[in-house]
């Protein structure tokens, strides 16, 4: 029946001579937005001209309360533009610009006396959009409506990892033609057949269930928001705003990279004097246990000792980190922690672990203990305790804490009102309040949170300052044992996906790649030396973990020391060049900050399984000045499969005249301090 | 965390020593499943001694009452034997083996005081289990948490098609390895590293909701539920039985097309007495539309007109086609009918319709009309005039009514209690019972149905032998305008994949390609003259089309001669040879109906975009009989995409002992009747 159906789409559509069409333009004008009530409301999205977005449907289906389909007009609309520019207490740049043009549009759906508004804010580098309900009853989301109808389909390109999964957003990127899509996570990054990048997302989720992108029709996705355990999607009162959905678009890769998109659709800064959150650098007792040196539980292998804690405590110290995570130092880790988190105690250690007495050393060195909160997705154990576990960590000199949520997607495991399990994924609407809740409290005890198996970071961080970071992707964890290990282009597709959404806690900084073998036939990090130190640069977190065992950088101390000199918080941020899953090459200005002058640059870029030779122009340097270039290249013969360790170190005064030749090897890298002079 | 998490997996899974498992094995021993309640209930499956279903759980998650999950054991089990056969009142075969070794296990979990049984049939070609619940309280199913967790499943290919698209079930068939299937319907075909052929799909569908597979982890598919509108799956009153899960399990190819599994686990008749119910063929007022030359809609390319369909009439009666379907006959083609189905009426023909005169010409020459309900989707409209519209079909000598539901997936709209639009699934709860609540009020006006736009077929024919076809796959109206249209290996991928499930109403028999050009680039029909007639044989369906306009047949009678003599109705059919995706050979048995004889055997054979030869043995023919083999087959340059029509026929007296070499052009085929001597 399809031709016949097409030929009537056409002949109502062009039928509704009242239909009112409503038009909002970024501030360069770039990209336009229209949003109209002709048959069905929807929206659609133009940049230089050209469609991007085709017209693509909004509205939602409810649980009791009639649909929000067709049969609305639109009755109303306000504008509304905004210049300005704000701080960042921390981050990859200190002053964010934003500057967009705002249209909100309310449509009225007479018959059913059902109204919404829909608010668009059309910025230079992508558009937000976002519902606000305001029904005088509650309302029950089990469908939202939203489509993303991608113009020439047939031409795009998609970088994606596969949605509602066991294993959440810890998945290898897939390529493929836009149209193989099925079900995929946020942020969605794809391109066009004229090149122009653009990448699906959602910002401020809040007491709402995500959204993942379900392509129903080739080249139109849906939004397919993740259900609570009773089938429902959200629970609202009536009054409610959606996240916004948010559409970031680029002429190239790099303009992707360079949004602020994300954070400009965030409420500022909620916490009030935040100054008690530090940006850092950490080790940890945590490789050790996944390349099986230590064990999580107790027994003569238990990693999370006193003695090994003061061991890290020291190293910390000695070189400039801030803090040692310690994992493996609460009760619950022995027997079957997997299955029944309950056995987790979040305020009693081990034996063998004296909390006070390392927190006493810690003051005495000048590092501090990281904290721990394994809950195996056994959240209403974790709600029981957190208070108590929390305070223990605040009389303990505790300021940041890593949570963790390991379940599989669709798994995690609450007590309900009625003493009834129930099972929520990590994206339902649930978690998402959990997550939040438990970086609020937190918060009350000055303590940052680094979440991992979290929700999706949707920039939150600027409204709570204490969420520092958190996992959401595949880490270098997955080098110890994952099957199979982070393929060599793993990083330069995260630049443009996973890290478009906030900072990571990727963990880098493996000096080891031999303890199971080299080669490309056993888990190991699939790289070479020089990209473990690209990536403090290349992908942004306020903590950075120097993961491997401290006898590893003892025995490179000439790699070492770039890890050791390079910051975590920044003036400036310029992604400078790549090819999304290919390469990535970053620039970044310090911001003054603990032992980091403010006066330096550094930049790091990787590649993926090709060698790659590239050119950097020095112009993002301050004219007049001159730097001494620290440079941490790949030597001549360094591949990643059997030579990943060759590393050549050196130096050259460079200006912002220069420009300099960066030979990078196979899944190599290349970082560079700019050390003002 | 992944390593750890393993090592305790172990240690759990060996603790348990009070785990019970049970076994039931097939009549020839060479299937065996496994069902056990250690940790989690969960089942296995064994074919020749190796593993092809590793342990899979069982469960379910309700709205309210507590999950099904962990903390069951077994308390009891049956067995049961059964060694019979049956008959089909129509079928691919009138004797159906039912030879099955059952068990039946109940699982109890003491703590929360629920209890379920888990029946088990293992035949020879198959099992199928399902879940009995037996709940004082009402039970809404949110998620059944049945996985199918492919052994080896990184060396398996699966043939496959998406679910919930907007298409429904009419999508071209993927071909990949089994792990990059995320979200697929079923029939779900697939084979592993041993060639053993698999098919996962569901038995007796019945007032629950359609099962998807949802690839959770690689190689463990979920079973996923269609929701209602509100996001719950399957409301109960408590005490239900859920709908087979099928394995069907096969050496090769053919076992899985030679398989009864599906009808077996099927409701003996429910109808009693069903001689009315005829298998037989037709032509209708339905192509001209697809290529434009006619129009649903009135005006002067109106095909449903009184002088069009006496014209039809006399030519089905002149070549012994039992009916003529007539689309477009009733009020509600102009306009916005696909957007507002409202529209249409069920018992007002248009002006030029004259029903009556229709019926009355019918019976004069000897061929009925066939009526067509076309929902467009908006299913209470439909409900609210059935009874009416089955009336005046009744009182006007029809007999059989095509149905029609043509809405995307998801946005089948029905008005509820209380006057408020939701959207469904076709494969929801709803619209399973929907479709059988329209099969049944047609059985109360003998009345058969033949529903496009379907519920996926589990085998009801056998309890409700009126339903007699469906639609359920990409026909051949997609080679009229489809984007693209049916490619050369399209029927191939059927025959192992959609028409496990049951029979299809494809409407072969396309005489004249040329109607937008030859060649690759345009709408046609992407096959030869010669694999269109097979088709009759291949794709078993108790009612075929013929399916082009009367003026084609006229034009090649020597083709037509094939369509004229096949029937529909068998007594035996054998799958011969055939690969997934690449070409199929099926001999059929007529059953004594009609003008057809019981005598005659027929043959046909299909390929890909591959041409074929290929030597047939004539062992199926009865011993001491003579035959003449009526070959319609490939001219030597055939070839489809220039050279469609050149056909050979040529007979040739044959008898068991002999075989046939035939050619088959590129997408191209055989069609043989073998007709007594």
């Amino acid at each position: 029946m399809r031709l016949r159906y097409l030929s009537l789409c056409l002949a109502v559509l062009s039928a509704n001579a009242l239909a009112k069409t409503e038009q909002v333009r970024s501030p360069n004008g770039q990209i336009e937005v229209h949003i109209s009530d002709d048959n069905h409301p929807h929206y659609s999205v133009f940049f230089q001209g050209k469609p991007v977005i085709n017209e693509s449907k909004l509205g939602f289906d409810f649980q009791t309360a009639p649909s929000f389909r067709d049969g609305f007009e639109i009755v109303s609309s306000s504008q509304d533009n905004v210049s300005s520019t704000w701080q960042q207490p921390w981050g990859e740049e200190r002053e964010i610009t934003d500057n967009h043009h705002e249209l909100a549009v309310t449509f009225n759906n007479k018959a059913k006396q059902q109204a919404y508004t829909v608010r668009i804010r059309a910025f230079d580098d992508g558009i937000g959009f976002r519902y606000e309900v305001n029904n005088a009853k509650p309302l029950t989301v089990v469908r939202e409506l939203t489509e993303f109808s991608v113009a020439q389909s047939e031409k795009a390109t998609a970088w994606w990892i596969p949605a509602r999964g066991w294993n959440r957003y810890e998945y290898v990127y897939n390529t493929t033609p836009l149209q193989q899509a099925q079900l995929v996570h946020t942020p969605f990054t794809f391109k066009n057949a004229d090149n122009v990048h653009l990448s699906i997302h959602e910002a401020a989720l809040v007491d709402y269930s995500a959204m993942v992108l379900d392509q129903r029709r080739p080249g139109t996705f849906v939004s397919n928001l993740t259900p609570w355990s009773d089938g429902t999607a959200v629970k609202t009162n009536g009054q409610f705003k959606t996240p916004w959905r948010t559409i970031q678009i680029a002429k190239d890769t790099v303009g992707l990279l360079n949004s602020r998109l994300i954070l400009n659709l965030n409420e500022p800064n909620k916490l009030g004097d935040v100054s008690w959150v530090e940006p850092g650098k950490y080790v940890g007792i945590w490789w050790g246990m996944h390349i099986n040196k230590n064990t999580w539980g107790s027994g003569d292998k238990h990693g999370a000792t006193t003695a090994n804690t003061k061991h890290y405590l020291d190293f910390a110290a000695k070189n400039g980190f801030d803090g040692v995570l310690v994992e493996g130092w609460n009760i619950g880790w022995d027997g079957d922690w997997f299955f029944n988190g309950d056995v987790f105690s979040f305020s009693k250690p081990y034996d063998d672990f004296d909390i006070e007495a390392i927190a006493q050393y810690g003051k005495k060195v000048g590092a501090k203990l990281i904290g721990h909160h394994e809950t195996s997705g056994n959240v209403t154990n974790y709600r029981n305790q957190m208070t108590d576990a929390f305070e223990l960590y605040a009389k303990n000199n505790v300021s940041q804490v890593k949570t963790g949520y390991v379940a599989d997607g669709g798994n995690i495991k609450r007590i309900d009102a009625d003493g009834i399990a129930r099972y929520e994924w990590h994206d339902g609407q649930f978690m998402v309040n959990e997550y939040l809740d438990n970086v609020k409290l937190a918060a009350k005890y000055k303590i940052s949170i680094n979440t991992h198996e979290p929700i999706k970071d949707t920039g939150l961080r600027r409204t709570y300052p204490n969420w520092l970071a958190r996992e959401g992707a595949r880490g270098q964890e997955f080098n110890a044992w994952g099957t199979p290990p982070n393929p060599p282009e793993h990083t330069t597709m995260l630049a443009y996906t996973r890290m478009l959404a906030g900072p990571m806690d990727f963990t880098p900084g493996i000096f080891d790649m031999s303890f199971n073998g080299l080669g490309d036939q056993t888990n190991r990090p699939q790289t070479t030396l020089a990209k473990q130190l690209a990536l403090y640069v290349v992908l942004y977190s306020p903590i950075q973990m120097a993961a491997d065992l401290p006898e590893n950088y003892e025995a490179r101390p000439d790699a070492f020391q770039f890890i050791k000199d390079v910051p975590t918080d920044w003036e400036k941020s310029i992604a400078l060049a790549g090819e999304v899953g290919d390469y990535v090459v970053y620039t970044r200005k310090a911001k003054k900050h603990k032992q980091y002058s403010g006066n330096d640059w550094f930049l790091g870029a990787i590649t993926d399984e090709q060698a790659r030779d590239i050119e950097v122009k020095l112009d993002f340097l301050e004219a007049g000045k001159r730097f001494e270039a620290q440079i941490y290249q790949d030597g001549k013969d360094a591949e990643w499969k059997w030579k990943p360790y060759e590393l050549e170190v050196r130096k050259q005064i460079v200006t912002q005249q220069d420009t300099l030749s960066l030979h990078l090897a196979t899944s190599g890298g290349v970082a560079i301090r700019f050390k003002a002079l």
